[in-house]
């Protein structure tokens, strides 16, 4: 998913309009119940920006106006990287982000939104709300005086686009591919050379050859990004995010000032939002998924067992150093290690054991 | 899932109260932000009892009052099966039921809850929000003077425990199972005696040798029925109930005539419920599947591709006699088909897929 890329044109747009920003604080009147939100989506960006707006109004609707929302989406009020510190230091009350984006400051954030081999959407839901992982994400965010809770999904991404087959890991050596993230880190262990490029200048540099291959998000996304004229092979399952987690993060001072009434409504409209962005993607990836096939002839190939293989090595390296950096990154690890042992079982045996067979008889 | 032994045993306790009942009935205020819940689950009945119950407390904590909610569980004002009537009549404002409980009122019901080969918790919250599958709903209970949002979901279900071997669709004539509903009718067009029994008595019956067979619903709500002691075959997964969905049923006049703040909050309330009693129930069917394995030994089967080929004929047959009902009965149907098409095959790439292989290379 190419959120890098976003954020660094919001980050340009937010220095173009740093001085309107300094002019305009100061009239935002900073009352109890005044919540000012920082994103880092841009203003109606498919998906993330269009479910954080939603969220963002539904607060007011349902407190009635009590809690006054006022949504700035990146670069609107801070730069998209900046929301994190503008929340911390109580000039704004909430961000709307993925959280590994702050991993830089602990990289137990990664585990809040996805790391390779990670949880899907259920299994996320199940961690965070009934396995152990709410207590894990509120002992690293009270580190920082914040109070977070999930607040969409992005669900399972597509392995990426390439143009040739990929059947050993021999054919990621060199491979430059965009791929950000932890998921990057598992490509480079594999010789690949993993780049960072912005959004609309992935299709060119993919059609000159500058880049071998590319991941995004899913068919919907994808589908307006004409990657199927640059390279003939779309493979799946990604690795790299399997259930990307995004994260309302308070200022946790503010949070608990607020009535319990208006703190439960808070929790219930991120909850809420949380399953909502995972159908509207769900619902769209399906149409999109049957309409790159129909029309365009796209070629979906699976990322066979070998590939995986070297795939599952490389991540476990990687987590290994995760692990080693502090005592609560370990703590964060080994929590999510075990609820994907007992949760990610029960999944292999019912959901996806169950849609492999319907599928097969029904020939989908 | 044996919900209708419980409604058996709740329908006899609801017998035995019925002079109470009335009596209590006239002391309850009729105002207009008094909300009346029936539920057809039995008081602090574990997941779907207690998921009913907190989504009664919700809506009163989120309005603050303003809807004043008094939760009757199954058999403290009516029986279980009369929530319907009691809602559509104004009786009552609200039932927390599983809606398939109304589908000799009309089949449409049934794709409501689930079907067989039918849909997984994502996918229906992909079609009830953004695929058409909320609007089908509302056509079908606008008919009956009610409005109804899904508020919980207890996912896949296994298939049942088996003191034999399940190797060919032969292995299952003459099979006494006990499977309610229209997985029960598949079994029955495979020649087995689908039959009904209380949950009570479902473990004596297999020890007798009485049945053959039985599925419940997952390894938290197996574990405590001991069916281990007295069926050795574990088998997933089930195509019985992929993804069953619990209905808040409206009186839609009551409703039509709350503030939109309120409609909301109800709204929004469902929604936060439905993820959160699939989450509970996902956290526990983990942990009770690996102590089901690990202390007590149970072989976990998987039905073989020739068993699914059956159950997969056998329920097209089942449809087509569903969609004989009525027009409306059809659209539902086609309606339903065509998300499971659509968003099927994206499950089948994206969360089955990256499922199988990281359970593969972790060894789960």
């Amino acid at each position: 998913m190419d959120r890098r890329s976003f954020l660094r044109k919001a980050g340009a747009a937010a220095g173009a309009t740093a001085a309107a920003t300094t002019l305009a604080a100061p009239a935002i009147a900073q009352k109890s119940n005044d919540m000012v939100i920082v994103s880092t989506w841009p203003r109606d960006f498919p998906g993330l920006g269009v479910s954080a707006q939603r969220l963002a109004a539904r607060i007011g609707e349902l407190t009635e106006g009590r809690i006054n929302v006022q949504y700035f989406a990146a670069g609107e009020r801070v730069g998209a990287f900046d929301s994190f510190d503008a929340v911390a230091s109580g000039n704004a009350q909430a961000y709307n982000a993925a959280d590994y984006y702050w991993k830089g400051k602990h990289p137990g954030w990664a585990y809040f939104t996805a790391v390779p081999f990670g949880l899907t959407y259920t299994e996320c839901d199940a961690w965070i709300k009934y396995a152990g992982g709410q207590a894990l994400w509120d002992e690293l965010a009270d580190g920082f005086g914040l109070k977070c809770f999930n607040c969409g999904n992005t669900g399972v991404q597509m392995g990426g686009w390439f143009n040739k087959e990929i059947e050993t890991a021999d054919d990621l050596k060199g491979l430059k591919m965009r791929i950000p993230g932890l998921g990057g880190d598992v490509m480079a262990k594999l010789g690949a050379s993993p780049v960072s490029l912005p959004g609309g200048q992935i299709y060119e540099n993919l059609v000159s050859g500058a880049i071998d291959a590319t991941e995004w998000v899913g068919p919907y996304n994808d589908y307006f990004m004409k990657f199927y004229e640059a390279a003939k092979f779309y493979y799946y399952p990604g690795m790299h995010e399997p259930g990307s987690m995004l994260s309302f993060g308070m200022n946790k001072s503010w949070f608990s000032k607020l009535s319990k009434t208006d703190q439960a409504i808070i929790e219930g409209a991120c909850n809420e939002e949380n399953s909502r962005q995972m159908a509207e993607t769900n619902a769209n990836n399906g149409a999109f998924l049957t309409k790159l096939i129909k029309e365009h002839g796209v070629k979906l190939k699976e990322f066979n067992d070998e590939i995986y293989d070297s795939f599952g090595e490389a991540a476990a390296a990687v987590f290994e150093e995760t692990r080693q950096h502090s005592k609560l990154a370990a703590k964060v690890h080994d929590g999510f290690a075990k609820a994907r042992e007992d949760i990610g079982r029960w999944t292999g045996l019912s959901d996806a054991a169950f849609v492999r067979q319907r599928n097969r008889v029904l020939g989908l």
